[in-house]
């Protein structure tokens, strides 16, 4: 099936660009609430998964014996930014592992923030893998690893047993098989498995509700979305849609893009969780069909769906900071 | 009409995101040669044409009075990256006119070539109008404007006696008219004009055999695509596609992208001009939808096309330089 477009771009009063997506919505026994076009086709969902592939860090001890409080645990499901604050926090929670820098296998680039890519050029400093928007998780990869006793190097390789409990969190969360024909390789170098959209929806509304989870998996996943609602700047940083998101409405949703479009959140006062995959991987549509659908779910809140709509409606501005277009979800997404 | 998928990107085995879009490969007759998807829905051309809104800067005199080469030329119709060289090249374009870069009405933005954009910011620098990567077009307006004695404050304006040129060549080169409903304004703040796609096919046609021209336009033609093949640097960057694609095969393809997944093309040799638009915008898009099509109009010579090829199925790399996946066009578009 063809996907419906839920996001236009327009430049002036016509449509320039386009976007297709679908949209799951699901509640935590797997009803489906809200499902716009095919949510049922493989798809990787890259960093939008962070906080379910942090479950072993909490789980294992690990995030309890180092003292991670909200912020750490925010980092370890965050894509950030780069920006100091960000760098500092991923060196101390190495740090307590009796880490640094050169143990994580993540690569580096410049920080995304563009303020901090241009201060640190200017301070005569060039990009490590603390940089890295991945550093966070990678961090609390590392941790886990140095607690449970796992040798470090390689964690992330598919048949580490690092990416083993990864892996086996994801597949009991989304409880879709995560096999090795449905395996490639992210960009910070672990693996990631495409799954049916849908499946992320459940996951995230299981993550929210702790429905049908242990003791010990429930407290650690109340844990981990708490730590990035409370602390949505170490998800990801100045300026960025998932802070914007998570400070609309403190406590009440939970969000995290991907790369290629993926978006995944969570509503905690209506149990349900959100997955959506723009086809042509634009993360501005991804981003603007997460506003849109969180507005939808939590339209009773009309102050608060009213911010959420203006989120998904960004202005495009000339290079000189006029209006000159805008972002508008389709009837389709409404 | 729903256009079809042309480019996959996969990751590993597994497509992860698509592009659909529409292609316009007409002769300087009007005779279409190759069309795919809807090629007469309304496309905002945006950078794809500075070479036929160059055409006044050459056809005024101004060019020669200022005594503008190939270089200067081929920066008049560029998306440049703001190297140094770039930003050089405007300025003495510019001082030639008696001007400096506080003429310039397209704003500021810093280099989109990183590592100019490192330079700058560990030289000390901000980035001023001149690293604009229109400010060679805006140049060639400003230069235009002072050689005929037009006022050149608000050059950018629909209204202005510059634009108003800009337009009528647009008119009569691409057949399509421009109205005031179908205008809105590009980054750089100038207008910009939505007509069918097929019109920019038709027009780079043109350009290239200078079919249907008075010899004034013709010569202007040929000077201006000559210089884009003759230094493609100029008319983009380091690394940059439209570079690739000219280098590939010189003075047999030009080539030029614009904002929102736009490419238009031409094949002196054949006659042909090309016109495509990706329909989400993707940049990564519709280059490599340029590539293909190129490679598909060039097959009789095989070892160019080869190359034409190797440039549309680009590889996706992790952070730290492993292959993870590639760019893959479509049955639909080869």
């Amino acid at each position: 099936m063809t996907n419906p477009v839920l996001i236009e771009v327009l430049r002036g009063a016509i449509v320039e660009s386009a976007h297709r997506g679908a949209v799951a919505v699901f509640d935590a026994d797997g009803k489906p609430v809200l499902e716009i076009g095919d949510t049922s086709k493989p798809v990787f969902p890259r960093s939008a998964v962070k906080a379910i592939q942090a479950l072993p860090l909490v789980e294992s001890g690990a995030a309890d014996a180092y003292g991670f409080g909200n912020r750490e645990l925010a980092l370890a499901c965050a894509s950030h930014s780069g920006e100091p604050a960000h760098v500092e926090l991923a060196r101390s929670m190495l740090a307590r592992a009796g880490l640094d820098g050169s143990a994580l296998e993540c690569g580096a680039h410049w920080p995304s923030n563009h303020d901090a890519e241009i201060s640190l050029a200017r301070a005569g400093g060039t990009p490590n893998a603390l940089h890295n928007n991945c550093s966070g998780k990678h961090s609390g990869f590392l941790c886990t690893c140095v607690h449970t006793g796992i040798a470090h190097s390689g964690y992330v390789r598919a048949d580490h047993a690092l990416q083993e409990m990864v892996r086996d969190a994801m597949q009991a969360v989304t409880g879709a098989a995560h096999g090795a024909d449905q395996r490639a390789t992210d960009g910070c170098s672990i693996p990631t498995y495409a799954v049916p959209l849908r499946s992320f929806a459940l996951g995230f509304a299981r993550m929210v509700t702790t429905t049908g989870f242990g003791p010990e998996r429930a407290k650690a996943a109340k844990r981990l979305l708490g730590a990035c609602m409370a602390e949505p700047f170490f998800v990801a940083g100045t300026g960025r849609a998932d802070v914007a998101l998570m400070e609309a409405a403190p406590g009440r949703i939970f969000a995290k893009g991907g790369a290629e479009g993926v978006h995944c959140s969570a509503i905690p006062e209506l149990g349900l969780g959100i997955a959506i995959k723009c086809d042509d991987g634009a993360g501005r549509a991804g981003e603007a069909m997460a506003a849109t659908v969180l507005a939808r779910l939590l339209r009773a809140d009309e102050a608060l769906a009213g911010k959420l709509v203006g989120l998904a409606n960004a202005p495009i501005e000339s290079r000189v900071g006029a209006k000159v277009g805008a972002v508008r979800p389709t009837a389709a997404l409404n």
